[in-house]
């Protein structure tokens, strides 16, 4: 049988007081029902997501809240039945593109061709293997073409000694995942009417500040608005998952539409190693097992190669210290974002390892779960789960009052506890 | 004006002579024209490119140290006329590119469609920027669309406060570098009677290790001798530079035709960033200027990004060392690679940072270059120049014999020292 308990770590960054603790982490035994009881030695676990980091306004949290925890039901579902943390965390992201609400999958931004093109990729941290798929469209769930890369990358070589890939893209990326199973759908299904008036909308704010450009000075201030409303709503990016399972294998992954009226063909940090998400178990060299999702401007997770760096980062000592500074001194103060006055972005991380301190008794093993988010952005929606609660916690996370978005940043967490008691002792 | 002198490294990894030291790169001052003199303040520089790690031919050896002597001359010639590292770095490529020897550009592999799909990138140490197209078809100089790329981001934000590209792919990298002045190229010229003739003999190969799949076994022998040509043929990979110029910035470049009958969609380790080039000057945190191109089996450099990994390393004192503890752990026995019993790649290197011993007043300055080269693929060819030097170094760098490729290794270089005397002096 599994316990969990949790603790809020240090939120001093954040100058607000930390998020309400969840009452059903505490030190008591979760509720279960009798249907619990057959699964109890697998139900174990623990699923963090993210729903992007940009501005999220009030009237929209809800429904942003709500993609959040459907997606931790659905790890959690899969680990309750004995799935490992790639699979688990494929679950999670499939719901989040399924949503119209997020910038993934179904509902995605339009690019400058009024077409969607999709960014994906998933990292099992066990086996170090990573499987991407960049500017693919027509599938409904990018993530699934990322997983299955990865899987037929570990059956071995192709037929007269092929190296199978991990990464595809466009149209070719778009055959594969049909040859394998994957239906298509047709992009007018995936657009929705919220993505295809933002489409509207920003093609003529495109269209005025072109305008302003080429000598309308009078639209100055058309173009400043055009601007800020761009950064507002595009800014709404990839969606991630990451996941600890059983057996405390780690696993991420990440999905994205990309940013609104992007170039046909641009890739984003969604599609790219150690960029969008990064994921490796606990090893000689590494004391912890990390997990890292990111989210917000492609092109600065890129450059500064944001989930590897806070992946790395993680196997300091002080879990939220180590977050700090990567985010301050790899991402807002990065030599490689120089010339950038404002570096949007946000991560999920978790970082987890067997506890030596393990109680009543030496049979019980116990691993302990360190999970925190962090962002430049106005806010980054998250939800939380471990495979013995009931239902997901989400949080919309805001700047401090007064802080300057890409500038400053928010860093929140908690301490997740699984402790599993062997079947024959009660 | 500036002196050039070169000693050779430790080579005892390669457990062969090291090649013999050119006798220009002597402590006495080059040969000079009296053309010469005239742009002689700027005649400074140094570059190293490679036409791929893989297994080159005693009868071909000839036309890759060809293409590689004249890249080199490309990027003298560009250095001597003013430009800085990205631009030299940038003639090289596409002179490599141009070659139809080369796996890149004109010449390139053909994937499973029989399409040629080119990937490519470049880094500016100076910047930290980074440009990359991925699976472009129709482009013969695919760097000339990295370079754009770079080069137009480094412009700042597009109208209504879009983020430009770093990377494109597709149809749409396609698109943009028309409508940018590159000028297409129709594929069935970029295909030669050698790569045509290669993709009819690998599709042969292909059908024969299918009918073996599928049971007939009396074929075993043939699936593996087409396996092992596969490799043979197939790995003639990435062409790559990088370059220093007289400010000491120094830049990286690299580009791929990709793996024979690679699925179409698939990019390389030439359009990751991290993991086909690396380049970054000297800053508070590093001493040393690096810069870094790959070749070899992109899945395998994209998983262990090389490229970066070989860069960090040289920050260490002893540049042999480093990179013979990097190419070792973070390659061949590399973690991410735990699965892989054949690992093959190869990278040209070089780190420089200015002299404090500079001769025969405090007025001049000099800087120091250490270049190497090394490599897990049977052979890499590669050549040097510096922009003092009447004409290029080629090498066709062989494992030491009995080393088994993909399992050991080989290492070579030498260090060159450009030393400036103002021309007030003398």
């Amino acid at each position: 049988m599994w316990r969990v308990m949790e603790t809020p770590l240090n939120c001093a960054e954040e100058q607000q007081p930390p998020p309400a603790l969840p009452a059903s982490w505490s030190t008591v035994t979760p509720q279960e029902s009798p249907a619990d009881r057959n699964d109890k030695g697998n139900a174990v676990g623990f699923v963090l997501v993210h729903a992007g980091a940009g501005y999220h306004s009030e009237s929209k949290a809800k429904e942003y809240k709500h993609v959040c925890k459907r997606a931790c039901q659905r790890a959690v579902d899969r680990l309750k039945a004995g799935a490992l943390a790639v699979d688990a965390v494929t679950a999670a992201l499939v719901e989040l593109e399924d949503s119209p609400f997020t910038n993934a999958g179904m509902g995605s931004n339009l690019n400058l061709s009024g077409e969607i093109e999709c960014d994906a990729s998933i990292m099992d941290g066990k086996s170090l293997r990573y499987g991407a798929v960049g500017a693919v469209s027509g599938i409904n769930n990018p993530v699934l073409v990322a997983n299955r890369l990865l899987s037929e990358a570990q059956k071995g070589k192709l037929s007269a000694g092929r190296i199978p890939p991990c990464f595809l893209v466009g149209r070719g990326a778009h055959d594969w995942a049909v040859n394998h199973g994957i239906p298509p759908c047709p992009s007018e299904k995936m657009a929705t009417k919220f993505s295809l008036s933002a489409y509207k909308r920003n093609k003529h704010k495109m269209e005025l500040a072109e305008k302003v450009d080429t000598g309308f000075n009078h639209h100055s201030k058309k173009r400043r608005q055009a601007s800020e409303t761009e950064n507002g709503s595009g800014l709404l990016d990839t969606v991630g998952a990451i996941v600890v399972d059983r057996e405390g294998n780690v696993a991420a992954a990440v999905s994205s539409g990309g940013l609104a009226m992007k170039h046909p063909g641009r890739v984003g940090q969604a599609a790219h190693h150690g960029c969008g998400c990064w994921a490796e178990n606990t090893s000689t060299l590494n004391p912890y097992s990390t997990a890292v999702s990111t989210s917000g401007c492609g092109e600065h997770l890129i450059r500064t190669m944001l989930a590897r760096e806070c992946s790395s980062a993680m196997q300091c000592e002080d879990a939220h210290q180590a977050l700090l500074e990567a985010m301050q001194n790899k991402f807002i103060s990065s030599p490689f974002l120089a010339s950038e006055d404002c570096v949007l972005g946000g991560v999920i991380v978790l970082r987890c390892c067997r506890c030596s301190d393990a109680q009543p008794s030496p049979d019980i093993q116990a691993i302990l779960v360190e999970f925190l988010w962090s962002h430049t952005t106005e806010s980054m929606c998250v939800g939380y789960m471990s495979a013995q609660d009931g239902k997901a916690k989400t949080h919309i996370s805001r700047l401090p009052p007064g802080a300057v978005a890409g500038q400053s940043l928010a860093i929140e967490g908690g301490v997740c506890r699984l402790v599993n008691t062997p079947t024959t002792v009660d």
